[in-house]
């Protein structure tokens, strides 16, 4: 930085995309401006322009707000590496070889983020973020001095002095597994090898993981979240950056128990539970490689880093550890910062030298997953206040913005998921996912997963024969209970207005409560006033929590919302409102995130600046225990009430028409009464 | 340091035996205030007054040449910590706690070197030198706060606070294999436990290797020396430094071949012969790691650390490494440089969390033993020249002052330990190992292993019938050749004198040449011409190759001589110098140094600082190839003579009376056709 300001008249050069500049002295080197500039470039060959990892392209013309004008001669030209490389692989046109060229004048470089120099099937996943690389592995082409009777420092020796003396790396340590291959690899190179260093962190010593003979021109890793219901994984190229195959499967540990607590019980009653576990998902992580490895055509030996998010129960379970201690208060993790291990030491069939690293979990009940949608979403990264839900049996709350940021977990059981609920089930061919119910006639409209056509619109008979009507998965049921809000056949209190049963037949008498029918072809389809009751205390769960931590950053409405999961995906941001899931905000402000706690996962694979980030905003977050906070169970007996019973939902009521409310009277009451009673019923 | 110079009036404190002094202020604490010195004092419950391996007696009286009166009212009176402990356990009179006492005026004190908390049985063996500690294993007692709703950290992560705190390790790893254990080790140890904590090299992270609930008040290392024909095992107390149990076993690699290169060779020409001889070697340690535990009662689980050394072959079997580069030139090395790996990826029966440290190889001929002899013996760290020779197959020798030290190994063949010689034998019960000859008569007295009496004293008939001699051991064949030249039955140029089978019938004519009947009751034991060439061929190869290393450091004479391992302990110094297998010495300078390579694995196991001087050391010594350096062959031509062709032999000469030299003449030619001739035969 010293010598940018000594000579202002050096060449200035800017990198895109990520805008970081400097002056070079007419003759640098344009991969060393990079690295000076803290700019990832990769690079496997140390400059010997054979791997083709260091490709730029030149923006031309002038670029007035940096007072560069920049043109491709003022790079050097064409020289004798680059000319091979170019005729022995592919160089698209336009692109150079950045450790091949120097600075000659202004320059505007971009770092194309496409660069592949083996043909793989890229897999374009919908939420194929592109993240900034800096990953734990690095590898490197060196090619090292044959030994010498006069000098008799060993293979292994003249191989770190090599990986020193091209790539900086001293003290390196090695995996005892690599011992006994050293010197057979290296006569197989010639003594030109491509060394795999693993360094997470600075303090770390760097690791040689993986050795191959010659130049090798690729690595991989894998990024892994698992669910309590289904485990997902994806499978990136550690030098590209790009994700090329995905897969997912059932969590196996399903036939332990549906829920967590019912796994953690299962453990507590069985002496080898854990074990058992522990195993079952170690078999499911191998059969996800497997499946990764077999769509692209990738060795599992080529798989050198491994990243792992999971609820607390799940992280437990992987790295063996009895989950016991989450079942009961304290809730104590075994370990809730960020884990270092190896793969061969999780039962996982990948190369000996792989690694594992986990992400911190944030509490007994906010796991390594939410720390990893967190670090995909980066409320700490923003000055917006973000509010960031991930729903399943519990929903994790994490909300803050760059100042601070709080967590919780609240007990929302599954009616979400369509589980609890008479006519529930899981999305699935056949599942009601949308609903409109006309106010005048409360005649329902309906959408079918797995078909376009409204239920009266032309075409949804022809596709009903097929697809049969089979039930509500949980965004139909948000809706529906939503719109009999909307359309009066339900109050603000929840309870099915049975004088509507004279109105429409739609409206049935169920013993003491009414119900509503949704359907009544073949199947019918009743929503009742336990299922109502169902949504409303987990309703109340969620938005309690989430009200909670807004009590804790001391604000009446939050900037912008991330539905997390499949959850998130599925359901109408308006929906969710209507009912009071989550709090007043701008409609086009709350997004549907997908998997972020799988794209947190990818981050921290492919860049271990991510690790650090996380790390530290984990050890920042402020966790609140709701089990311990009295305003808890007053924002739960308020929010049993549709949207709210106290708090206003100004920004909604602009885009949709709510009923007007009831007065307060009495009411302040019996929603507790009736919550106390219910509970104990729907969480026995 | 500063604060000594601010205030000379501070009391003065003196450690024994390191002799490390300063002044601190009244009231510091005696352990704090050894750390500050850099004296190691043992502690393992962190000051708290319960482990009691801090101990320190005071030296009373007044110390003129330290300006120091030294009283044992000097230090604080016993507080409720040591008088508790002293009523719990045994505190000998006199001994204090240095954690529980303050400085009060000028101290002597001493570290005694003998601090049991345990009741073990300590082997005192001949050897067992006192090595100042400084482990890479520290056992560090914590009490770590219990879980807490409000603060969700993780057990683990709440330990890693407390060693913080506690004992300043900051940023530790833990061993994957310990994660699954901790809340159930910190649940038994009501939140108190002893944390093994493994810290070798500086720049390293601090790993969490093995936790106990409560005070864990001792720890356990092994060294071991892997030889060709013998395995040696030491287990050692880390906390004491003590030797507690020691066994040793035939190498059962043996079966493969009985020395190294025919140990090579079988694994050339066996696909899984490196894997066998690998295997062998694991089965053997395991085996003197049951044997060394069963002696002391010690539990392998609690053995932390093992350092091991072996010569390169054996070091490259141990680990997994193919041996083949080392059967030919350039002899490379697979790994030169220290190894740290782990017991369980070497299959070795101890604690999942063990580590293991290899001392590094000095050359594909010197390896980790002979780097161990270096350290144990430490020329580097003498200005005296020392001359440290190791005799097995090969002879390594290391040559050198704290200036300058070279090494190089010589092909001595297995002569001196009584192979290729017609009654030689290995050194057992029955075996000749001392002889002297009637210069006037040419009669022989003998002594035998396992008897006291020579052949001529009285008993000696008696035990003869019971052990009865069989052979002449390596000993035994240096001094009956050396007898035989100075009663002048052989030359210098070691013919058997023909001529004086006419004056004793012990000199018998056998075909072309003669030989010398050195025992002749029931079994006969003759001394053949080909017996005294293949000594001969044997010192003078070990002589050129001192030669050569003399030539090295340009001088003419050693200060002083080691003589490592068996054969230095057997063999008298006189006779070897006679014979001219060492340079020529003050005898009472020419020394045993008994199992040093055992010793310096000891050292680097007691002692981190031992690993990183030997590591410093090995690279900064010059390795000298004897097969590559022209004056070799000189030198072995001239040493065939005894004691030497060229070089005088003053300082012998003073102590015995040799035979008159012959005129050098055309002798020159003939030991060198000799030689070749000889030559090809023996090695081939």
């Amino acid at each position: 930085m010293d010598q940018k300001a000594e000579n202002a008249k050096d060449p200035l050069v800017l990198f895109m995309p990520s805008g970081r500049r400097g002056r070079f002295a007419q003759g640098t080197n344009v991969l060393e401006a990079a690295r000076q500039l803290g700019v990832y470039v990769e690079s496997v060959c140390g400059g010997r322009g054979i791997c083709g990892r260091c490709q730029i392209e030149i923006q031309e013309g002038h670029f007035a707000k940096h007072g560069i004008t920049s043109a491709a001669d003022h790079l050097s030209p064409f020289g004798a590496k680059e000319t091979r490389y170019a005729e022995k692989r592919d160089l698209l046109e336009g692109r150079r070889l950045s450790c091949s060229t120097t600075v000659q004048g202004d320059l505007v470089i971009d770092i194309p983020q496409d660069v592949q120099v083996n043909a793989q099937i890229v897999r374009k996943a919908a939420d194929a973020r592109l993240i900034d690389r800096n990953p734990a592995i690095q590898m490197c082409y060196v090619e090292v001095e044959e030994p010498d009777m006069h000098k008799p420092l060993g293979d292994l020796d003249r191989l770190k002095l090599a990986l020193e003396r091209d790539w900086g790396f001293s003290d390196i340590m090695i995996d005892q597994h690599l011992l006994p291959r050293v010197q057979a690899i290296l006569r197989k190179g010639k003594w030109a090898v491509t060394a795999a260093i693993h360094k997470d962190m600075e303090t770390a010593r760097p690791s040689l993981i993986a050795l191959y003979p010659g130049l090798k021109n690729e690595a991989y890793g894998i990024a892994c979240d698992i669910g309590s219901t289904t485990i997902a994984m994806h499978l990136s190229s550690l030098l590209s950056g790009l994700t090329i195959a995905s897969a997912g499967i059932s969590n196996p540990q399903i036939r332990f128990g549906e829920d967590l607590m019912s796994r953690v019980s299962y453990v507590m009653m069985n002496p080898d539970g854990c074990e058992a576990m522990t195993k079952a998902v170690h078999n499911a992580l191998n059969g996800l490689i497997e499946e990764v490895c077999a769509e692209s055509g990738v060795d599992p030996q080529d798989i050198l880093d491994a990243v792992f998010v999971g609820n607390p129960i799940m992280h437990h379970l992987f790295l063996g550890i009895d989950p016991t201690e989450l079942g009961g208060a304290p809730f104590a993790l075994a370990v809730s910062g960020a884990v270092h291990s190896w793969a061969s030491d999780l039962d996982l069939a990948l190369n000996m030298g792989t690694r594992v690293y986990m992400l911190p979990c944030i509490a007994g009940h906010v796991g390594a997953d939410a720390a990893a949608a967190t670090l995909s979403e980066g409320p700490h990264r923003q000055d917006e206040m973000m509010l960031l839900v991930d729903v399943g049996t519990n929903a994790e709350i994490i909300l803050g913005n760059r100042d601070r940021v709080v967590a919780a977990s609240s007990p929302t059981g599954p009616a979400f998921e369509g589980a609890e609920i008479s006519c529930g089930q899981r999305a699935a061919p056949g599942a009601i996912e949308r609903v409109r119910i006309d106010p005048q006639t409360l005649e329902p409209r309906v959408r079918v997963l797995g078909t376009e056509p409204w239920s009266d619109e032309p075409g949804f008979d022809l596709l009903t024969e097929n697809t049969k009507v089979t039930g509500v998965c949980g965004s139909g049921i948000i809706e529906v209970v939503a719109e009999m809000y909307l359309a009066g056949i339900i109050t603000e209190d929840g309870v099915i207005n049975g004088e509507l049963a004279e109105k429409s037949k739609r409206i049935i008498r169920d013993g003491r409560t009414y119900s509503y029918v949704l359907w009544e072809e073949d199947t019918t389809l009743t929503i009742t006033q336990n299922d109502v009751r169902a949504i409303q205390l987990a309703k109340a769960a969620l938005y309690a929590g989430i009200k909670l931590l807004m009590d804790k950053q001391g604000i009446a409405h939050v900037d912008r919302i991330g539905l997390a999961g499949a959850f998130g995906s599925f359901i109408d941001p308006k929906y969710a409102m209507v009912l009071g899931l989550v709090p007043d905000c701008d409609l086009d402000k709350v997004k549907a995130v997908g998997n972020a706690a799988g794209t947190g996962a990818r981050m921290a694979l492919l860049n271990r600046d991510y690790r650090r980030e996380i790390e530290q905003t984990v050890t920042a977050i402020e966790k609140i225990e709701t089990a311990l906070e009295p305003k808890f169970q007053e924002h739960f007996v308020y929010a049993m009430a549709l949207p709210n019973k106290v708090d206003p939902f100004p920004k909604l009521e602009k885009a949709v028409q709510l009923p007007p409310k009831t007065a307060p009277a009495s009411t302040e009451e019996r929603p507790a009464r009736r919550r106390s009673r219910e509970g104990r019923r729907q969480r026995s």
